[in-house]
């Protein structure tokens, strides 16, 4: 199995990352990097995720999108900080655009802070956003070979989440399948099931989280 | 609504693809270039596509993955020639990919020929292949609001092909309003609602072929 890694201006992206890195660790804060396609459920997640939180929990996103500030405005509804990056264009997010948010606010207090990319399986993943831990989201409607055909995606993370399994009656989706492939560019990969709808599953994504 | 266009190594790209449409002009071949994310449906559009097609018919496809051949075996049952484009790690098909894959092949005869790009609604955008049209799949399942969190995409698609509309019982997907987000980024868009599960729309869709 042969997974690409495209290490596009790398160097200068590391350098940053690095440096979030150590200021989130210094300040306990954890930090998830959710990478998935356009429409996999990243922000429902994050919706059902927040809302499930104590108010006083120090809880912040940073929501990436080319275009609009749709997700933070369905984020901030629940009542903890969240700010949009707007790429304007760029595929991905970059260390830089995390370094510039978080220089105009106050997150140095932050338990858990998520950062929701650009809907992209593909680019996302070559650049290292100081994160603890990157979970990836596939959503049954996409097909079970997704991890074969983006492996360096896959390789990458700590986490797959196979998402809107509420939907498995209505497609031909293998869930065994697509696990086994997510193990074969990744063997260590955590997998959970889980349906932002109905909510099974979600009481493992807490369990996750709570262990980092 | 600002339409960013991201400019990529353009130059050698579209003189490559100014090359390969003078040549499907002049050999009669009508190239189109299928875009949308991973898993919206495509590969199974082509599939319907080349089943319903007199076996006579002079046509031919390209597909482009990361990795993997699927899509081509998925394809070649039907009889018409088929090729993958292996990127290895490129997020997207470019003018260069499709003019090598062609230079070992036969295809001056043809009436038409598919371009399926790379799972990935940003990048193969700002890669003209020579095409004659491109239409973009956006399925019910991935939200209402995405031709507006990557305008590009859609304002450069000749068609948009609202896909998988069997499952519109099953999400909260408002398609009136997806297809007038697709039309603020482009008013002159076609718009073709299918299932290639029911088969529904797939009428319009040849019909929309039969016009080009």
């Amino acid at each position: 199995m042969r997974v690409p890694l495209v290490r596009k201006v790398l160097n200068e992206n590391d350098r940053i990352a690095g440096g979030l890195r150590e200021r989130f660790r210094r300040n306990g804060t954890l930090c998830v990097n959710l990478i998935s396609s356009p429409g996999s459920g990243k922000t429902s997640l994050l919706e059902r995720t927040l809302a499930s939180f104590d108010p006083t929990r120090r809880v912040a996103v940073l929501t990436g999108d080319i275009q609009t500030d749709n997700d933070a405005r369905r984020l901030a509804r629940f009542g903890f900080p969240v700010r949009q990056i707007t790429t304007g264009g760029a595929c991905h997010l970059d260390a830089g655009m995390v370094e510039r948010a978080l220089a105009e606010w106050k997150i140095d207090d932050l338990q858990l802070l998520f950062l929701e990319n650009v809907g992209n399986l593909v680019c996302p993943t070559s650049y290292d956003l100081g994160e603890e831990a990157r979970a990836v989201l596939l959503s049954v409607t996409e097909g079970e070979d997704k991890p074969l055909k983006y492996p360096a995606t896959f390789h990458h993370a700590d986490l797959m989440v196979l998402n809107k399994i509420d939907l498995l009656p209505y497609v031909p989706f293998n869930a065994e399948l697509a696990c086994e492939n997510a193990r074969r560019v990744q063997p260590e990969v955590e997998i959970l099931r889980l349906s932002c709808t109905t909510g099974e599953g979600l009481d493992r994504w807490y369990d996750w989280l709570n262990r980092l």
